[in-house]
């Protein structure tokens, strides 16, 4: 027997509708690519997306058909969201950092429709034009008075919105239809393209916006530094809008001079971003002696926080800082570090301990930790294992199929090592792939790595796993020396001695120019695996 | 095309099971109709829901069968809340402040199979039980020790769940199936029954977690008054898990005193309940000259909350309102009265004006005003017409089809009467069914009767419109004086002068020695409107 609860869908216009009805004049700032400050209002994109539905539905965009965007964080990017899931398009944000060798696959792979772009990307877009013969127009994100000249027959957004009018009513779609599209490019094989429903979509932004998660209400500022072509800016596009949160949105200038003017100038209260931004951002906080005057608290994921930085934010700045966790394939959120009753009551070093931790599941999302066979490991924060996942706004397979079945029982394997403790908070250890099997038991390399990084010679540090008779793999430490540093194979194996398990030290050491990383800055392990695979440890 | 996100859909046991592993040694406290406190975790509830879970379905309980429930709030009442939705069938909250006439009916039309009773409500069971012979099983929700005699063959609650393993899978269940069934009492007809389903109650325990709901976190401690027979405590037991709160049940103990010793005790944070109840417990505090250690929130709904307890709990105690307004048929969440960024700018009297307001709409309910035929009226503060709402925890109709189609072009007429402001701010003025229609324009009974009461010779007043040739209707007043008060139906009438519109005032004045009140004890006005309906009008 069923419930007699409304049949209505789960729609992404309706967050649209909801903002325009009841935070109409709630803003939406954003720094352009032309120059100068856009401001406008949640009505305003409301009338605008749905026009742009219609200049879409002109073009003969149908449902389910990709329209691409190459573009930064800002309104007209938010008003392609709107407008293209709206009308059942997937909207197909494409990470204009890649190699334009992998955009073109990923633009052709999607089959794009359409591909809208901000200036900043003109000479790509020249460049992948010729590969792309599925894309039936370039929309430069730009006015008529900025439009550029170019080899190729563009069309103006501008002029596309202006030729529309405002008179739409957003059709009810199938909650489960295909609404966006984001490719996730690992280390090894063709980047795959994770396809969100509108169901996901407004499931994760529930989820994002609770109070132990990114805490978000019609009192916040949120400016998300994320991009909005990386996991959909982590799902705030779809949270603000929900909870009437003003956006503020950075354009192409991400250094830390721009953003701190923006947090000044538009009272920014809630941020988010990867490890690497709020780098710049500190740098420069500091070397101008100033602080933040009405930030809060700043989402930091995409990689592990330094442990300093969440102290700095913390401490000096009185930023809260809200470690997660999350994946392309997660929508992204997975977990979000924030206290429980009981860890106000610890001490502060023990708090400080825990924030290193990548957080604690939100309700949506289940995790476990498995070994080898797939066998549950306890959560007591001590074991470690291949970390699953499994919740409605988690993939289950790839856009096409790709790379075939990536589940296991029903599960996402993360491809991540991990604890799980009893409060429900997770760490990452390590990656599956980089974790090194020795005699049956798991040595983290990025605990190792870490370990490394400590010793004052020490530049950087990869750690891999060499093929070992009698462990099957022992640990092999490669490393990079500051310049002009030097220091021996003897000191540095010694320098782990109570730091990590004695087991656990490396078997030996490799001091090398450089450490090969993949376009995105992370440590390329395939190609070290590959390079020393012949290296032969001692007593091997 | 669909999304390719997994297909899991959303269940209730999903609650207790994340509360588990997540919160697993967060408390629940109990004060117990036996005597003394009970504590344990959401680790223990979930075993012993799982314990419950197999002894139902030894009971023969199968899927959609309704289970009953006469109880207070407690750890057992929570059991059975995952017990039964957790197995498929249908927890039916049965409100024991009914007249048994009603209970008996409303047992007989929700064909309960067992019926779960706190040991205060034996007394009632005996007198139902000759007249509910499809109730299969009585069950004391209590211990052997405590079994009372009775002329029924009584179960025993306790025996029953210790006679059964907690190994037990919650099945995957459709996320349609209905879950729970909760009857309304209106003034007319049958009471009705509102069946909800695992999506309508996880969707509504995620927007009742939002910071600009009831903002809940793992940090919270909530006690909720508002009692689990009344739309399932306004959703608290399924949002607390949700967030792992911890949850505290004041079970039959309501009184002042006694709330106040499990807030200071248990170190509450967050509560729920109506007006009346907060009066008792304001009253207690004033007399003791005692404050709130912990209490940071508390929810007020169920009727318009006065504005004096707003101003006497956030000026006097510094605990925020959160005056809310919502329905049986909204599960019951429909809007909650928190500020926006401007509003902490406006000045004091401007806050508190608005958060007379019944506040915003959560994004998950669409709320409209319209007109006597229909149309959609202005969202500016002034206008006021019939409330209308729509949702995906909205009733579409009411259980076996009772009353017919309720819905107004896919929307449910709220019975309110309401102004909408530009920022989504809602406000009952009135009910439908009492708002008099005079000259084709709507004069509010509330405003009047509010008005009258200000005067203070006045107990109590109700307003009700009379027919008239050529007004189509006009207001009468009716007045219960104070104890030994005297006034005349000039000064009466007088006294509205500069306080309403000057076509809203009465056209005339009943002094009565008393005013019929409904089992909830709200004015009975179809009574009053029967009485007078021959009252001839001055002038009329």
């Amino acid at each position: 027997m069923h419930g007699l609860m409304m049949n209505l869908p789960l729609n992404i216009s309706a967050l649209i509708q909801h903002a325009d009805r009841c935070h109409g004049d709630t803003e939406i700032v954003s720094r352009t690519v032309e120059g100068g400050i856009h401001r406008y209002t949640y009505s305003d994109a409301h009338r605008r997306s749905r026009q742009l539905a219609n200049a879409l539905t002109a073009l003969g965009v149908k449902a389910s058909d990709r329209i691409g965007t190459l573009a930064w964080n800002g309104y007209r990017h938010l008003e392609i969201y709107f407008g293209s899931s709206g009308i059942g398009a997937v909207c197909h944000t494409v990470n204009p950092r890649l190699f334009p060798e992998q955009i073109t696959y990923i633009v052709n792979h999607a089959e794009d429709t359409f591909l809208f772009f901000d200036l900043t990307f003109l000479p790509l877009v020249e460049k992948l034009a010729p590969h792309c013969k599925g894309v039936r127009g370039w929309v430069a994100m730009t006015d008529r008075a900025h439009m550029p000249t170019s080899s190729l027959d563009l069309l103006c957004y501008e002029d596309l919105v202006n030729a529309h009018s405002d008179d739409f009513e957003w059709p009810v779609l199938d909650e489960n239809l295909a609404s966006s599209l984001c490719y996730t490019s690992g280390t090894t094989g063709n980047p795959k393209g994770v396809l969100y429903s509108h169901r996901s979509t407004i499931l994760h932004a529930y989820a994002a916006c609770l109070p132990d998660a990114l805490n978000l209400s019609a009192r916040d500022v949120v400016l998300p530094v994320v991009p909005m072509f990386h996991v959909n800016a982590w799902g705030l596009p779809y949270s603000a809008p929900l909870v009437g949160a003003k956006l503020v949105f950075p354009g192409a200038q991400l250094d830390g001079a721009s953003l701190v003017e923006l947090f000044e100038s538009e009272k920014v209260t809630c941020s988010a971003g990867v490890p690497t931004i709020w780098l710049g951002l500190l740098q420069h906080v500091k070397a101008k002696g100033i602080g933040f005057g009405t930030l809060k608290r700043t989402v930091i994921g995409g990689s592990a926080c330094p442990p300093a930085m969440i102290r700095t934010f913390e401490d000096e700045y009185g930023v809260q800082v809200l470690h997660a966790w999350g994946m392309t394939e997660l929508s992204p959120l997975g977990t979000v570090n924030t206290f429980k009753s009981r860890h106000l009551e610890w001490s502060e070093a023990e708090r400080h301990a825990l924030q290193n931790k990548q957080g604690r599941a939100i309700f949506g999302v289940e995790m476990k930790i498995v070994d080898d066979e797939g066998r549950e490991l306890p959560r007591d924060g001590k074991a470690f294992g291949d970390l699953l996942v499994r919740g409605p706004w988690i993939t289950r397979e790839y856009f096409r199929g790709e790379g075939g079945d990536p589940l296991a029982d029903g599960w996402f394997p993360t491809g991540d090592v991990a604890t799980l403790d009893q409060d429900g908070f997770m760490q990452i250890t390590d990656r599956s792939k980089d974790v090194i099997k020795s005699g049956g038991e798991w040595i983290s390399s990025i605990d190792l790595e870490n370990a490394a990084m400590a010793h004052p010679s020490v530049a950087e540090a990869a750690v891999i796993g060499i093929a070992h008779p009698k462990w099957d793999e022992r640990p092999l430490l490669l490393v990079r020396l500051k310049e002009g540093a030097a220091t021996t194979r003897e000191d540095m194996l010694k320098f782990f001695e109570g730091r990590v398990a004695k087991w656990w030290i490396p078997d030996d050491v490799v001091f090398v120019e450089n450490l090969p990383h993949t376009a995105t800055g992370k440590l390329l392990k395939t190609k070290l695996r590959e390079d020393f695979k012949a290296h032969k440890l001692p007593g091997a």
